[in-house]
C-alpha cells in the first residue's frame, strides 16, 4: 500500500502542538495584546478588557462626608454632655442639620445622629421641625469624627484601581468612574475570520435534501469567538474547490487576525485546508491527540506585507469543531486581549459507567451532572464527534488523558464545568425511552427543574435506581406470568429498595412501516419473512421483552428475524432506521412513526409506568413533577399525542416495602 | 421628640418584602416573560433567552453517512473474505470510494476504512491513486453498518432540542440550526430606565469640587441590567427637586418596564423617592433588613393607559446600590425572560478575623478567597456601604443572616462566588502597606498572579504568616536594641516556623504637611505643639513602631501629642487625612504624600522586607514575585518613585530554621 502513509494524520500531543503554535505566533509578533483604543465608560464595556492599569484620578469621596442624617458640630462642644448635665447649642453658629453624603461643615468634625438630638425652638418647647430646629439639645458626648465618612475612605488618589488584563464587570465601571475616569484604555477586540468549506453544505434555512448538511459550525464558532471577545465574521459557504478557497482567504488574511478554516482539515480526497495553508504560509501541525477534534491543523499565512498569521483547520464534526475552539481559539483571543484564559471551575463526581478511552488521546468526556440522594454523579453523553447536542445537554467535560485506558463505572472523576450545575433542581431520569417525557421535560423547565433523561431501557432504569444514580425510572416491563407490568421486575431488580410505582401513560406498540407499506407487512409473522429487515431495540427495553413474549407466543424463533441483531436505543432512532430504509420495520410507538412519517400497525396496548424510590417520592425536587401530572393541560397535551392513554397518569399503582 | 418615627425606615425582612413585590407584579400581569419575538439565528442571540421550546424540525445528519474515508460497499459481498481468501470488488459497481461525511450510496450498507483496503488496477498491480483504484482486494469481513454514521445520529426530527427559557450558548445555536432553525422565539429585552438623583452629583468627566460626587451608579445599575438580558437606559442626573423627579420618571414609565430611581431612597430631608412613588402609585416596601441597602424602596407606577409597573428606589450608596441591583433587579429581569434567577456557585472557606453583624439584618459580607496551603481562605473586605473597591476586589459573598450577631476567626462560612476564584493564582499579602505593592500587583497582574494585599500592619503580617493566613507579608519592624529590621521580630512571632526575609526596599519616612507648611512643622519636637494635630497610624504598623522609637529618643511622651489616639490603617489614608485639613501632620513615606500634593518633611531611613515562609517561597505560586524583584524595568519604575532605594531588592536578608 505505497500511500498508506498518506491517509493517516500524525496526532501529536497537545502541548507539543502549543509549543510550535506559541513559536510560530512570537516570531510573528502576535504573542500578546493586539492594540488597544479609548473607549468611553458605559455599559457596552461589560466584558472588555483593559489594556493599561487604571490609577485613582481623584479620591472618593474628596471630601469628609456626613455618615448619618443629624446635626453637624464640633465634639469638643459636647464633651461635658451628661443625660443629667444637657449641653444646648445654636443651630447656625455651632451645630448644622446634613443629611447622608452632605459635605460636613468646615469647622465641624462630627455628626450627632438626629434621633439623639432634641430639636428645639428657642423658647425651649420641642422645635415643629425636627431638622429646623433653633436650637438642639444633646445628652452625651461624642468623639471626634464619629458617623464621618472621612475624604478617601473609598478611593485614595493614585491607587490601582483595576489591573491591566482586568474583565470589566458593572462594579469595575462605577469604581473607574468614581476614581475620576470618564474613559478606559482597552484592549481591541481581534477580527476572526470563519470560513465554512464543503460542497455537502447548504445554509441555514434552505430546504435540505439527500446528502446536505446544514451549515451550523460557523454559528458555534462565531458565538464562541464573540463571548471570548473577538468580532467573528462568518464567510459564504466555499464548495470544495481549492482555488476558491485559497483566494478567499488569502483575501481576508488582509483585514483579519486568525482566520479559521472549518472543514477539510482531514485527509480525506476533498480535504484541501492543508494544501491551501502549505501554500499561502506554513502548515505547524496537522493532527493533534485529543478526542474529539484530532484532524486539526495549526498553521501560519503570510499577508500581501509579509506579516503572518494564525490560521486554524477547524475539524468538520460539530463537537470537534466546538472543542477546537476551546483548546486553540479560547486561549489565543486570551492572549490577545491580555486577559487570563478561562480557567473553568472543577468539581469531583462519580462516573455513572465504565468509559473506555483510546490510550494515545486525550479523550473529552461531555457529562451532565446531578445529585442523587448525596452523591454527585457525572453522567457521559453520547461521545460521537458528530452529536452536537451532547454539548447542549453537557454540565462539563472530563478528559481522560492520553495512556489511561477508561474508567470504570463508580469512579472519582473531575469535571470542568461549563457552567453552574443546578443540583438542586436536576432530575436524573434512566429508563426505558417515551416521547412524552420530552414535554414533561419542557413542562419541567418552566417549573425550575431540568429533566435529565438518559436511555437505558426499562431494567436499565431500575438497574440505576438500585444503585441510587436516579431518581426516578420509566419502564413498561411485562411479567408474562401474570400479565401485568412492572411490579415483578421491580420486586426482582428493587428487593428492599421501597419503591412507589405512578401509572404515567397507557399507550400502543406496533410496527413502524414505511409510509404506504410498501412490503405489506401486516404483524409479527411478518417478521419471519427473508425479504424482511427488522430493527431492534437493545436488551432491557421494554419493547424488546414485549417482543420477545410476542414472538414466542406467535412461535418465531429469533433466528428467524432477519435484523434480530441489530439493535437502537430509543423509539425515534428505531423510526429513523426505518425512515432512511435501513430497516423495513421496527417494533415501538405510534408518537416516534408520526414523528418521521412513517404508517404504524397498532398491535399491542402497554402500560409505562414511572417508578419513583419513596426517599425521593416526597421530596421538594420531584414535586412538581406530582403537579404536572394532575394538570389537565399537559394530561391533554400527552393524550393529543397518537396512541396514547392518559387515564392512570399520576396513580399510585403500587407500593413496595423498604 | 414628636416626629421621631418619620426618622427611621421600616425595615422588613427580605422575603415579606419580595412577598408584597410579588403580589402587586402579579396584579399587574408583570409577573412572567413580558414578550417574545422572532430573531435570526446569529452570534447576538449568545445570553438570550429562549421563548418557546425548540423541537427539531428535521433530523441530523438526514441521510446514512461514512464515518471513515473508504469505501462503501454492500456487506454481503464480503461476508466470506479472509486474509488467505481475499475478495476483489469493482470499483463502480461494487464499491465506491466517500469522504467521512458523504451520503453513503443507496445501494451500500457499511464503509471499509481505506487504510484497509488494496487499492487495485484492472491488471491487478496497486493502483496509483489510493482513492481512484479500479478495484479493491479486501481480506476481511465486516458487518453491515460498520462505518456508518445513521441518519438521526445526532438530532431526530420532532426532539426538544432546547427547553424555553434557556440561555442561549454557541453550541446552542449549533444545535437550533442543524436541527433545521432559521430563527428562534426569543424573549424581548425588558427596557430599564436609571435615572440618577441628587443635587451633589456631578457627571463622569466633570471637574469635581468640594462637596462634589461623581455620579457612577448609574454606569454599575446599567451594566448589571445589561449583563442580566435588558435594556438599559441612563437618564442624566436629575437634582433633588421633586417636581422634576416626578415628570421624569412619570414620562419615562410610559415606555420602559422598570424605573430604577437612584437615591434619595433614605428618610432625609431632600429623600424625595418615597414621596414621588407614593404620588405616582404606591409605595410597597421602604426598607428591607439587608445591610448594604436597607433603605430601599419597591413600589408600582401607574402609567396613562392605567397598567401599574415597578419601580425601585435603590440607595444611594455603591455597594447599597449594586446589591440592590442582585437582590432585586436580577430575580425581576430573570422572570421577565424566564430564564431561571442566577445561582451562584457556592463554596465553604474559613474566615480570617472575626466578624460582627447587627443582629436584625441579613449581612452582606464581601470576601476575597484564596489558598494558603492547603486551606482554603476567605478575606473579609471593608464592610462601608461606600465603599465599591470592596466589590471590584471580592470574589464573592458571604451572608451572615439575621439572627446571628457575628461568626469567630477561623469558623467555616458559605461564599457565593462572583466568579471563579483564582486559586492558584491568588496570592495573600498580609501585613504592612507599601504603594511600591500596587506596582507588584500591576506587574503580577501581567504573569497570572492576583495580589490580595491586606492591610493590617508589620505585627499583623507576622502574626498572619503564622496562623497561615497568607503567603508573604511585608514588614519594616525596627527593633530598638540592635537598630536592625525585622529579623528580632520574625524570631518573635515565627519561633519555629522557618521564614526566609528578603529585601524589598528601602525607603524614607518623615512628615506629610499640608502644601506650603502652614504650621512651619520641622520634626517630631513640633508634635507636642498644642496648636498641631497629628494623625497616627495603627497599633502594630512598623511606621507607629518607629515614631514610639523616635518619640522616646526624643523625650516626647504619647499623651503630649494631640491626635496620638487617631489611626488610620494607611499611608495613603493619614495622607488623606492631612490633605483635607482633619489632621496637620502625619508621619508616613514620601510617595503617599505626593499621591495627595502634600510636603514631606524626611526624617528617617528604615528597610522594608517581604517575609516569605520557606514552604512558599520555593513554589509555583511566588515563582513570578521573584523574576519581578530582579527585573530591570521594575526596579527602574520602584527606583521612580520618592524616597525608595531598590538596592537590596531580592537579596536574601536572613534565613531562620523550622
Amino acid at each position: 500500500m505505497p500511500q498508506a502513509d498518506s491517509f493517516y494524520l500524525h496526532d501529536i500531543p497537545l502541548e507539543q502542538a502549543w509549543q510550535r503554535f506559541d513559536q510560530a505566533l512570537e516570531s510573528a509578533g502576535m504573542n500578546g495584546v493586539l492594540g488597544s483604543e479609548e473607549v468611553e465608560l458605559d455599559e457596552g464595556l461589560i466584558g472588555r478588557v483593559t489594556a493599561a492599569p487604571v490609577w485613582a484620578l481623584t479620591s472618593s469621596p474628596n471630601y469628609h462626608s456626613a455618615a448619618m442624617d443629624g446635626f453637624a458640630l464640633r465634639s469638643e462642644t459636647i464633651h461635658n454632655a451628661m443625660p443629667t448635665a444637657p449641653v444646648i447649642l445654636a443651630v447656625g453658629e455651632q451645630a448644622a442639620y446634613v443629611d447622608t453624603g452632605d459635605p460636613l461643615p468646615v469647622w465641624a468634625n462630627c455628626v450627632v445622629p438626629i434621633e439623639n438630638v432634641e430639636p428645639l425652638n428657642l423658647n425651649g418647647a420641642p422645635a415643629a421641625n425636627a431638622r429646623k430646629p433653633e436650637q438642639i439639645r444633646l445628652r452625651a458626648a461624642l468623639p471626634p469624627w464619629s458617623h464621618v465618612r472621612p475624604m478617601g475612605e473609598d478611593i485614595v488618589a493614585t491607587q490601582l484601581i483595576l489591573p491591566s488584563g482586568h474583565v470589566l464587570r458593572p462594579v469595575d465601571l462605577g469604581a473607574a468612574a468614581a476614581s475620576g475616569h470618564k474613559a478606559l484604555r482597552i484592549a481591541k477586540k481581534p477580527a476572526v475570520a470563519i470560513f465554512p468549506t464543503g460542497s455537502e453544505l447548504v445554509a441555514l434555512g434552505s430546504e435540505v435534501r439527500h446528502g446536505d448538511i446544514i451549515e451550523s459550525n460557523s454559528l458555534v464558532l462565531a458565538g464562541q469567538v464573540h463571548s471570548w471577545g473577538g468580532i467573528p465574521h462568518r464567510f459564504p459557504i466555499i464548495p470544495d474547490d481549492l482555488a476558491k478557497i485559497r483566494s478567499q482567504v488569502l483575501a481576508a488574511a488582509e483585514d483579519h487576525d486568525l482566520i479559521l478554516l472549518n472543514a477539510g482539515s482531514s485527509a480525506g480526497a476533498e480535504d484541501f485546508s492543508a494544501q491551501v495553508i502549505a501554500e499561502l504560509g506554513q502548515v505547524l501541525v496537522h493532527g493533534v491527540a485529543v478526542r474529539p477534534g484530532h484532524p486539526v491543523i495549526l498553521g501560519m499565512l503570510r499577508r500581501s506585507d509579509g506579516k503572518m498569521i494564525p490560521i486554524i483547520g477547524v475539524p468538520g464534526y460539530p463537537v470537534s469543531a466546538a472543542l477546537t475552539g476551546e483548546i486553540f481559539v479560547e486561549p489565543l483571543l486570551a492572549r490577545w486581549t491580555g486577559r487570563s484564559p478561562a480557567r473553568p471551575i472543577e468539581i469531583e463526581a462519580a462516573i455513572t459507567r465504565k468509559i473506555t478511552s483510546p490510550a494515545g488521546d486525550d479523550d473529552y468526556i461531555r457529562v451532565v451532572v446531578g445529585r442523587v440522594g448525596e452523591r454527585l454523579l457525572a453522567a457521559p453523553l453520547a461521545r460521537g464527534a458528530g452529536v452536537i447536542t451532547s454539548l447542549v445537554r453537557a454540565d462539563g467535560l472530563t478528559v481522560l488523558p492520553r495512556g489511561t485506558q477508561g474508567v470504570e463505572a463508580g469512579a472519582k472523576i473531575r469535571v470542568r464545568l461549563y457552567r453552574a450545575p443546578e443540583l438542586e433542581q436536576t432530575i436524573f431520569c434512566i429508563g426505558s425511552h417515551d416521547v412524552t417525557l420530552d414535554l414533561l421535560a419542557q413542562a419541567l423547565a418552566t417549573k425550575s427543574r431540568r429533566l435529565v433523561s438518559a436511555n437505558a431501557g426499562s431494567q436499565g432504569g431500575l438497574v440505576a435506581l438500585r444503585r441510587k444514580e436516579a431518581h426516578l425510572a420509566g419502564a413498561h416491563l411485562l411479567d408474562p406470568a401474570s400479565g401485568k407490568y412492572n411490579l415483578a421486575a421491580v420486586r426482582q431488580y428493587l428487593a428492599g429498595v421501597g419503591v412507589n410505582i405512578y401509572g404515567w401513560v397507557g399507550r400502543e406498540q406496533g410496527l413502524m412501516v414505511a409510509r404506504g407499506n410498501p412490503k405489506g407487512i401486516k404483524g409479527l409473522t411478518d417478521l419471519a419473512r427473508t425479504d424482511v429487515i427488522f430493527i431492534n431495540r437493545q436488551r432491557g427495553a421494554g419493547t424488546r421483552v414485549l417482543l420477545d413474549y410476542q414472538l414466542e407466543k406467535s412461535g418465531i424463533t429469533p433466528t428467524q428475524v432477519n435484523g434480530y441483531d441489530l439493535e437502537e436505543f430509543t423509539h425515534l432512532a428505531v423510526a429513523a432506521a426505518v425512515a432512511s430504509g435501513r430497516a423495513d420495520c421496527g417494533l415501538g410507538i405510534p408518537a416516534a412513526a408520526q414523528a418521521l412519517g412513517l404508517d404504524f400497525i397498532p398491535l399491542f396496548h402497554e402500560h409505562y409506568d414511572l417508578i419513583i424510590p419513596i426517599e425521593f417520592a416526597a421530596g421538594p425536587l420531584l414535586a412538581p413533577l406530582f403537579e404536572i401530572m394532575h394538570n389537565e393541560t399537559f394530561k391533554r397535551d400527552v393524550a393529543a399525542l397518537p396512541g396514547y392513554d392518559i387515564s392512570r397518569m399520576g396513580t399510585l399503582i403500587a407500593e413496595t416495602a423498604t
